[in-house]
């Protein structure tokens, strides 16, 4: 399929409105924020690629960042990986981000491991499994203090590019978003090429049955929606969002959560709806299995970018991997994509950012 | 006395250098970085304004920056207060970072209590009474983390100015620049008129003592003297210093303990002193007895700027008590007071601050 690009960034949604994001923050420089949650619904046997040990995923979200933050991991060996030893999205957004110059800070909605590099503490706690009908703790609060540190952001960055990490996200973003009259039924992404969509529609109208909730009974009380059946990265990233969007463009970096993140923010400031754009990868755009745009369209006129990545000449087993519906979107990996493209103003393309991602491959995996 | 200034900051040391300093940062946008801690050296009877009860220092840093991020206390009522009623000089660091629009990050080295705001976690704890010959722990590693924060502030902000609030800190201050070398005695400042210098000396040397060091045995060792006999503010400073000053300037806005501030860094890494100054207030400058210049002028040729505040003509006692020798400086006010006049190239001056101070006082303290 051939698509409308500006550099390598696919302008796939609302391309007038991605333009002008894209005129915006050209040249001009982000902050980068990654929030980071943890989940008990990532254990739930087949909803994320955790393999056989499921307690490995409160590891990979601290051990994302200080990839970021350091090059290398500290809470664990070598990198997250799947089942299929398949790296970590964190590796395309590390190697953006440092060939691009774009400093990071992580914000912690709630891990049960803390990272060994800096990182906000915005009063968060991990997440209990939705089915408990008491997911997040302390929802307004987190979002609240989450918005200061996006207000005080907002006024060094040029502009914001704000990425995720929370194992098991797409089943808890689905059940905020059947919360608040957003139907994603069959749409969310997966990091697994066969997409466990009746699993995670299941657990979802489960979650929202145990809670007395009825489908879109939430859709102006996000924060209701969320302390029931959300995850604790949400608060984190959408008070981030609150909190800037309103002085600069804010780049949402992130596949089908993302519908999660833009209903909170729709019912709590839409207003600053026009200063966001969605970067993601065009494996999200291209998947089959899920449908970005069928979420977004429901919600707002967002624009979707989408970092034309192709991973299919590279070197290494591990990143060709990709190319077959493995991973696909992750720790902002496109929207990192995207904000290295155009702070370069095009010089870094996706071939010089696969250069540098297989260097660090290299570095990281295929020699430990 | 009268003073070379520009605008409404004294060069008091270093001229030319302090001078060129003001030039580099004048119209730009810096980032507030407030860091934090606690020690139960703040706990011992007549070492701190603490009065009749020593816990109320816990309360203080957390307070102190709620106060900078909400605009009020959310830990206690009111704001900080000195045995007296004297209110705290956040009360100065908030008014200018308002008046110039300046954004403020909280760095936590230690705290015994969390503040109500998002804060920088980098792996710190409170700190004990340095006669333990245990006072900080984990000093390398909270060091390594402010660093990695103060690099990537580094790349979004102009220059850093960073702060401190820690009860007890003059006395820790003491204790380090001691065991490294540096003869402090007699020096530090205190934030009550009778500053208690024997007992300050006499805690610092059997400090000392007990950790089996000489005074300048741990001049090339400031790890060591942190762990032994310094307070969990310092490695999240001087981290932050360590990490940006090879980038941009940073002014480092304390008072005498600034000196223990910069005997580390200059043990760590000499070549970023000419990227800092120090900015403080008139009240320590001209204060009998303590002698700023007089431990800077043992470590490297670093500027010390003061903001010429003065409160004599103020509405309010509690702030022409600052007159007369209480508090004097704290919370970086002095150099946030420096960064707020430099950014609006001196259209705020100390008439216009004093006015923001005056209703922030009526609003917070007054009417409370």
């Amino acid at each position: 399929m051939e698509y409308e690009k500006k550099y390598d960034i696919i302008l796939f949604h609302e391309k007038e409105k991605g333009k002008n994001f894209l005129s915006e923050v050209e040249g001009k420089n982000p902050l980068f924020i990654c929030t980071i949650g943890n989940t008990q619904v990532a254990k739930i046997p087949g909803i994320s690629a955790a393999g056989k040990f499921p307690e490995i995923t409160d590891y990979t979200p601290p051990a994302d960042v200080e990839l970021l933050l350091l090059g290398s991991c500290k809470c664990i060996q070598g990198v997250p990986v799947t089942p299929e030893g398949i790296p970590t999205p964190a590796l395309i957004t590390m190697s953006a981000l440092r060939l691009a110059n774009i400093p990071a800070i992580v914000v912690n909605g709630g891990t049960r491991i803390k990272p060994h590099v800096p990182f906000i503490d915005v009063g968060g706690e991990p997440g209990e499994d939705i089915r408990t009908g008491k997911a997040v703790k302390n929802v307004e609060e987190v979002l609240e203090r989450a918005k200061i540190a996006g207000e005080n952001f907002s006024r060094i960055a040029d502009y914001l590019v704000i990425g995720e990490s929370i194992p098991g996200g797409t089943t808890t973003a689905l059940s905020v978003m059947l919360a608040m009259g957003i139907d994603a039924r069959g749409k969310v992404s997966s990091s697994m090429p066969d997409n466990p969509h009746d699993l995670k529609t299941r657990i979802a109208e489960e979650s929202l049955r145990i809670s007395g909730i009825k489908a879109g009974s939430l859709t102006n009380d996000p924060i209701k929606a969320v302390s029931l059946v959300g995850d604790p990265m949400m608060p984190a990233f959408a008070g981030l969002v609150l909190g800037a969007a309103s002085r600069v463009p804010v780049l949402i970096a992130g596949g089908t959560q993302m519908g999660a993140i833009l209903a909170i923010i729709k019912a709590l400031n839409p207003g600053v709806l026009k200063n966001i754009a969605i970067g993601t990868t065009r494996w999200i755009i291209s998947d089959a299995k899920s449908d970005l745009r069928g979420i977004v369209s429901q919600i707002a006129d967002i624009p979707i970018l989408a970092a034309d990545l192709d991973f299919s000449s590279s070197r290494f087993e591990g990143l060709r991997t990709y190319e077959r519906g493995f991973v696909k979107e992750g720790v902002g990996a496109g929207g990192a994509a995207i904000a290295a493209m155009m702070k370069s103003k095009g010089s870094i393309s996706r071939e010089t950012l696969l250069g540098e991602i297989e260097r660090n491959y290299e570095r990281l995996v295929q020699l430990r």
